[in-house]
């Protein structure tokens, strides 16, 4: 312990950067004698400097400039946690450059930038780390680049957004509507002000990106990828799904087709079994699915965001920096094995379905619903309906509900755009895929 | 890729080895890209070297003698896959004697030498890896020593015995006695012929050891500890389990007191609630949850024994020696941070508890177990009995369940020695702890 302590420069002290901090100080002995290697935090950039803080804090260390942290000489190791992505950018880029490794936790910044930053902390021999960035305090990143490092992925399949495992956990539990279930979450602190990138799935979206580059190397740009949100998941829905035997999840899905050299990646609610672990993933709780080719089935379960739980793996990751710090030449690094893949066109994309129509309840709808689904060869393994109701205007109605067998989504939206001509049957079906993500012994 | 290739030597090629070898032939070129350092198997020491194998390999480089990799000036890293412990202590510590490290999945060895061998690990300032020697494919030593590095471990509990998890899944799916369950097993190939380490909960005590070194640095000694298999689970138990929302696990579950510098470690089946994720391991999975003072819950899910998902973690740590091999100066080991800590004696854990009487049904009985409890402080949370059955001998009996408040397991027995004297009252009562391990949104 007599070597110089290594020194640390925090950018940001937010609910997270207040975490690390925190733990920092609380847990260094536990920390210290883990690691072996002294360390200290020598400086603290935070927007405003004056500022009253729930942490108490050195008012020297504080800088309003985050320069201050990149050009200093003596700091070893900078945490970025700015979030936004455009300051952030240019702290990392310039961080790197000072060949200083980077710790951070900002999943919009990587999936936007994450190629180029991940070339130049290459190119610049000097680390990104980035475990915080998906699944909070879940070492899903770590284990992918060392436990699991012999294993081509063959898919990925997560509940990666804690707001809308949130939402839809009520949703089930208390048969409350989207909008109920969203303010409650509000009202509670799991849903921000503007909740609208945990609802609308491209949260996940981002950490499914970071994910897709880890495992299979390939940057793959935000607009081409396929992402549906929670918003209009209904009671009614659940209530079919229990009674078939399943859960509605906010699901990421990574495949990887081999035979056709090309990921498949979408976000959607999708129905997953009762018998698989994932659909018992509640409240805030991510929980993330690994099928490797060597080790199988792998899940890895935990507090997907928060204060503390990020800042575990945030300081997972500074303590592996201090450690590869030691040695500058020697590059711990993971580079990921890359094979040229393009993305399966969505339409391409295969699953089982469940489909509810909301139709008038009278003789030959379900003839021709069967009839339409069988011209474009979709097969149909069940059916199942509500209770029938009076629609307000004197006509009968009901819910019906489909369970297709897997055929391509694109042939699925030209049976039902097909279906919107036949009168009697709603022009807006509710679709969710059904996932079959069973390893089971 | 100029650089020398590293070496490795690889003691035994049984079943693991044999997935080893296999996988690092396979998946060589995703482990060379990801890694960045070329490597290539030198040696491997088998006890017959014209024995007939699956695996197709060079007859060179097969050597009847593990002195040949630990003595070769070449082989840079040595993996440990030859089993037992007697043989297997002395290659491993002549490994490190020679500065190779050592990559072992021997649970048997780290948890009769694991003290001895660490030190001496520290000493020779050579790394032993070990995440083969639990949890099968399951990431938890590289995540407990660097992704979770900064939480104090305040609870593991876990299910870490594919077999008698085999088996408990089939008593409570199926409805069949222990018996039957084993048999079953065996004839699948997922019980040995003789299993008794396996049910008996020692091998699942072994690996207990070992994540109780790495969480809290304390050698404890196997003599002390509470132990109990799998062998009296009986069927019907399962079906009270489940009417009271629980299932039942043979679990490993390690606590720490801090008011009292202690530890709880002990290994039985227990109830585990169906809301709790354990409860839904099946089959041969293993999952363990580790609960950290700043991560929370989390838990590691996967296949916990097999020839490929233990080759995966082998590998795994194979490739991180590799990195650390590059700079022998740099340690990434992990020292673990030790506190004095006793073992907490068993009768003093405390657990609520699941207690099922064989009774004679005639009026009294309910009253003086009661009273007897009650005697003893122990509060009663409910009750619940079978329908009455003929014993054969003319006499109606019936089970009588009461769930009990949490209370220390000395207190418990002592009341259970003191019904013995009662006439009606099984002397033999079936004892589940009731473990309470919820931690949810």
């Amino acid at each position: 312990m007599s070597e110089r302590a290594l020194q640390i420069g925090l950018a940001g002290l937010g609910t997270v950067g207040t975490g690390v901090y925190e733990t920092l100080c609380r847990n260094r002995e536990l920390l210290q004698a883990r690691t072996g290697i002294p360390f200290r935090v020598k400086r603290v950039a935070v927007r405003d400097i004056h500022r009253k803080r729930d942490v108490e804090i050195d008012p020297e260390l504080l800088t309003a400039d985050w320069r201050d942290l990149v050009e200093d000489p003596e700091i070893d190791i900078v945490i970025e946690l700015i979030g936004g992505t455009e300051e952030a950018h240019r702290l990392v880029e310039e961080a790197l450059r000072a060949h200083k490794p980077v710790v951070t936790g900002n999943k919009a910044l990587l999936a936007e930038f994450g190629g180029e930053l991940f070339r130049l902390s290459a190119e610049t021999k000097t680390p990104l780390y980035f475990e915080a960035s998906c699944g909070g305090g879940i070492p899903i990143i770590q284990s992918l680049q060392s436990s699991l490092v012999c294993n081509y992925v063959r898919r990925i399949a997560g509940i990666i957004n804690g707001t809308s495992n949130y939402i839809l956990s009520s949703m089930e539990r208390k048969g409350v509507s989207f909008e109920e279930a969203l303010a409650a979450a509000q009202r509670k602190g799991y849903a921000e002000a503007d909740p609208t990138l945990d609802v609308n799935g491209w949260d996940a979206a981002h950490k499914a990106l970071i994910l897709a580059m880890l495992a299979y190397g390939t940057p793959l740009s935000p607009e081409n990828i396929s992402v549906y949100g929670i918003e209009r998941v209904t009671p009614t829905d659940f209530r079919f799904a229990r009674e078939l035997g399943y859960n509605i999840k906010l699901l990421v899905v990574i495949r990887h087709h081999g035979e056709r050299n090309a990921l498949e990646l979408r976000v959607q609610p999708s129905f997953v079994s009762h018998k698989h672990m994932l659909s018992n993933v509640y409240g805030v709780f991510n929980a993330i699915a690994v099928h490797g080719d060597i080790v199988g089935e792998t899940i890895f379960y935990g507090r997907g965001a928060g204060k503390n739980p990020t800042a575990s793996a945030v300081i997972g990751d500074v303590m592996l920096a201090m450690r590869d710090c030691r040695h500058p030449e020697h590059h711990s690094g993971f580079h990921p094995y890359t094979k040229q893949l393009s993305l399966l066109p969505q339409e391409e994309t295969v699953t089982p379905y469940y489909v509810r129509f909301h139709v008038a309840d009278k003789p030959g709808v379900i003839a021709t619903i069967a009839a339409e689904l069988a011209r474009y060869d979709i097969g149909i393994s069940g059916t199942m309906s509500s209770a029938r109701r009076e629609d307000g205007e004197g006509e009968d109605t009901c819910d019906l509900v489909f369970m297709l067998h897997a055929c391509p989504w694109g042939k699925l939206c030209e049976a039902l755009r097909a279906l919107r001509v036949h009168e009697g049957i709603g022009p807006h079906p509710a679709v969710f895929r059904i996932e079959t993500l069973n390893e089971e012994a």
